[in-house]
C-alpha cells in the first residue's frame, strides 16, 4: 500500500515555515507499514490542490492532506475538497457544538467566520479536532482514501494518534516494516562503504533493503524489511553482528540515540559525573549534553575558556605552556580537561581547543585543526583532528568527536 | 516564471531527515522574484525521478533538485539524470583533481567509488562543489533548466549562492526585486499589526509590499518592491524611519543579522568584552555567540553552571541564597552575572537560572520560568520571563531574550 502526503500552505513555499508535519507524518506512517512514497507541499491554490489530489489517486491508497482549514480567505481547502467529492457543506452539529465550547470556555463571542468551522462536506466523515477548530475529513473514493487535516502541528498529531491511524488500519490491510537503524562516527560514507561492500552485497538475498544516512561526522545504517516474515528478526541480529565485526569501532548505537543520550546513559549507569572545558567548540558540547532531560543527574556544568587569558585565570594552566606549545596543542588540551576535572570535581571532563575558522589558521595548524583531551578516572587521554574549512561544520564535527572519544574513555573502564 | 523544488531520498519520506533545505531554497528563490509552487520529495527511485521530471518539465521553467549524489548504491540520481537527458558519464578533471585534494589534504586513501564521483554526464554544466566531494549538475530542455545539487546543507546553499542563482540571473531575465528585513523580537505578530496598522495601509501608494515572517519570540517585517525604481531606495529609507518611531524597541536590526552578531558589533564598536554564566540555556548562548567569525575580540567565555554546587564554587553564589530565594530567583540570577563579571574580569556578563522542563516545573516556578540579569558598568540589572512547556523551545526563547537584554543593556550607556 502506498501514501502521499499533501502539504498546503503558501509559507512552506517561501520557507518561512519548515515543514515538520511531512516529516512526523513519514516516520509515522512507516513505522505503521505505510510507505510514503512522495511529500508534496503546494500553494493555496484551488488548481494545484485539485491537479495534486486527480494525480495522487491514481497512483495512491492513502492520501494526507494538511493545512488551509483555518476560517480565513486564504484556507481554501475545504471548498476545494467539496468541489472535488462533488458535495456540499452542512452543518455538523457535534463540531458546532465543540467549537462553542471553545469559545465559551476563553469567553470569546462566536463569530460567523468560527460557525463556518462546523460546516463540513456531506460526503465526507469528520475527524473531530478536540485541540482546535478546524475539523478533520476523512474521504474515499475509488478504494483510496483521501484524509484532510489542519497543519498546527500538535493538532494535526492528536488527531492522526487518536482517530485517523486506527481508521486506517480497520480499513487497509497494512503490511508490517522491520527497520535496525545503526549509528556510526568517526568515517565517512564512502569509507563504510568499502569496508561492508560484501556485507551489503548478502543482504538481498534476504530482501533486505540498506540505506547511509550521512550527517557531519557521523553515519547512521539503516536496514528495512518490507513485510515481516518469519525468523526475520534474528536473521537482521545475525547481520547486525556481521556488521559489528567488520566495522564495529565505528559503532556507537542503535536505534534513534544521539551521541549525547548515549554518553548520558552511560555516566548515570556509573554514578558518575561530567563537566566540560571548551575553546574551539564555544559551548556547543554543553548545549548538546544539556538538549536532554534530566542530564542534571550527570552533567555538573562547564567552562568556556574562548579567550587564552580564561584559560589561565579559571582553568589554572600555566601561561607558560600556552607561550612554548600553542593555544592549539597537546599540552594545552590535556591541561584544561585536567583542570576542568579538578575544578569541577567530576568524575570525567572533556576539553577541546582548535582554530574553528575561517580565520586563524596557521602552516602549522590549519583550519579545521582541534585537540581535544579526555581527563578520567584512569589519566588523561588526548587527540588531533583536522576538519574542514567551515566554522559551523568544524564545530559540530568536533563536539561529536569529543562526545565519541568521552564515550569509548566510559568503555574502557570496563576492560 | 515558475520554479519546483524536487527532493530526491528515502530518509525523507521516512521522517528520520526534516526537510530544510526545501525551505531554504524555496525562502531564497522567493527574494530573487523566483516562485516555487511546488516542493516535492521522492524516493531513492529511478521511476520516481523520472516520473516527477516529466511532469516539473511541463509545468516550470527551473527545477531544482537536491539529494541522492552520494559515492554509495542507493544514490542513484546521477546515473537516472544520465538516462533522462539520453547522454553518458564522462570523467571531469576538474572535479577528479579537486576530489583528489580533498583526500589528499585529508591524507586518506582516493577509493574507486570517490573517483567516479568525478564522473559526470556529458551534456550538463558542472557545479563544482568546492566544500564536499559529490558535484552539481546544471541541464537545460525545451527552454527549462534543472540543476541537481547534493543534498548536505551547507555544500547545497554554498554551490546555489555562487553558482546556481548568478547563472540563473544570466541564463532567464528576471525581474529585480528590493527587499528591506526589519527585525523584531519581544513583541506577537497582531500586536505588532495592531500598532503599525496605518503605516502598512501608506505602503501600497508606493506599490511597497508588507510580509510578517514571525518565529520563536521574534517577528521579520519584510518589504518588498517588484521592480527597481528610482528614488526606491530613498523611499524604503524613509518608511524604515517611520517604522523606528512607532515600534522601535521592539527593532533589533535590520537584514539578516542576527541577534549575536548585532550584540558582537556593539561590543566591538566599545572595544568591551563580554562573558556568560548560564544555568537553564545550559551553553547556547556561548555556543550562538561563537558562531559568529571573529568573536574572540569582545566574547572572553562563559561558565556553564547546570548543578548548583557549581553556581556556589565556581561563581562564589552563597548556598544561603540558594537555600533561601531558590535556584530560579532574582537573587541568584543577579549573584551569577555579578560573579561571572568579576570572575572573567569583563565589562557585561549575562545569566539565565530557570526551569527548561519538561521536569522540574514546581507552583511557583512553573516549567518555562527563566530568571536572567544583565551585569555591566552601571551595576546589575534582572527580569523574569514566562516562556512554554517545550525543552529545546524554552533554552532557544531564554537564548534570544537574554541576548536582547545584553543589546538593551549596552545601547543604555549611551543614554
Amino acid at each position: 500500500m502506498q501514501a502521499e502526503i499533501i502539504c498546503v500552505g503558501d509559507e512552506l513555499l517561501i520557507g518561512q515555515t519548515i515543514n515538520t508535519n511531512a516529516a512526523w507524518l513519514g516516520e509515522q506512517l512507516n513505522l505503521k507499514g505505510i510507505r510514503v512514497h512522495r511529500s508534496l507541499s503546494i500553494a493555496d491554490s484551488r488548481e494545484e490542490i485539485i491537479a495534486s489530489l486527480e494525480q495522487s489517486l491514481t497512483r495512491s491508497q492513502v492520501i494526507i492532506m494538511t493545512g488551509g482549514l483555518g476560517p480565513t480567505k486564504d484556507d481554501i481547502t475545504k471548498h476545494t475538497l467539496c468541489e472535488f467529492f462533488e458535495t456540499e457543506l452542512v452543518i455538523n452539529e457535534e463540531a458546532l457544538e465543540r467549537i462553542a465550547g471553545f469559545f465559551r470556555e476563553r469567553g470569546l463571542p462566536l463569530l460567523e467566520v468560527n460557525r463556518q468551522q462546523a460546516a463540513l462536506p456531506a460526503a465526507c466523515r469528520v475527524i473531530q479536532n478536540f485541540r482546535g477548530t478546524a475539523c478533520g475529513m476523512w474521504f474515499e473514493k475509488n478504494g483510496a482514501v483521501v484524509i484532510s487535516m489542519p497543519g498546527v502541528p500538535y493538532e494535526m498529531k492528536s488527531m492522526m494518534e487518536e482517530q485517523v491511524f486506527p481508521l486506517i488500519q480497520a480499513h487497509f490491510c497494512t503490511t508490517e516494516i522491520v527497520h535496525r537503524t545503526i549509528l556510526t562516527i568517526g568515517a565517512g560514507e564512502s569509507f563504510l562503504a568499502d569496508q561492508i561492500s560484501q556485507w551489503e552485497d548478502s543482504l538481498s538475498a534476504h530482501h533486505i533493503k540498506l540505506a547511509y544516512l550521512p550527517s557531519p561526522g557521523m553515519v547512521k545504517l539503516r536496514l528495512s524489511v518490507y513485510g515481516k516474515t518469519d525468523g526475520i528478526d534474528e536473521i537482521l541480529e545475525q547481520k547486525i553482528q556481521e556488521l559489528r565485526s567488520l566495522i564495529g569501532t565505528y559503532i556507537y548505537g542503535v536505534e534513534k540515540e544521539s551521541l549525547e543520550e548515549i554518553v548520558g546513559e552511560l555516566l548515570r549507569g556509573k554514578g558518575m559525573h561530567l563537566a566540560t572545558a571548551e575553546s574551539c567548540t564555544g559551548g556547543n558540547i554543553a548545549h548538546l549534553l544539556t538538549t536532554i532531560s534530566g542530564s542534571s543527574d550527570y552533567f555538573m556544568g562547564g567552562l568556556v575558556a574562548y579567550h587564552k587569558d580564561i584559560k589561565v585565570s579559571q582553568l589554572g594552566i600555566s601561561a607558560e605552556i600556552i607561550e612554548q606549545k600553542g593555544v592549539v596543542s597537546r599540552e594545552v588540551a590535556e591541561a584544561m580537561a585536567l583542570g576542568c576535572q579538578r575544578n569541577f570535581g567530576v568524575d570525567f571532563a572533556i576539553s577541546t581547543t582548535g582554530v574553528a575558522g575561517p580565520l586563524g589558521g596557521s602552516e602549522e595548524n590549519p583550519v579545521g585543526t582541534v585537540w581535544m583531551a579526555v581527563a578520567g578516572p584512569n589519566g588523561v587521554k588526548s587527540e588531533k583532528f583536522r576538519f574542514g574549512k567551515n566554522r559551523g561544520f568544524n564545530i559540530d564535527m568536533a563536539s561529536a568527536a569529543a562526545l565519541n572519544m568521552l564515550r569509548k574513555e566510559i568503555l574502557a573502564l570496563n576492560g
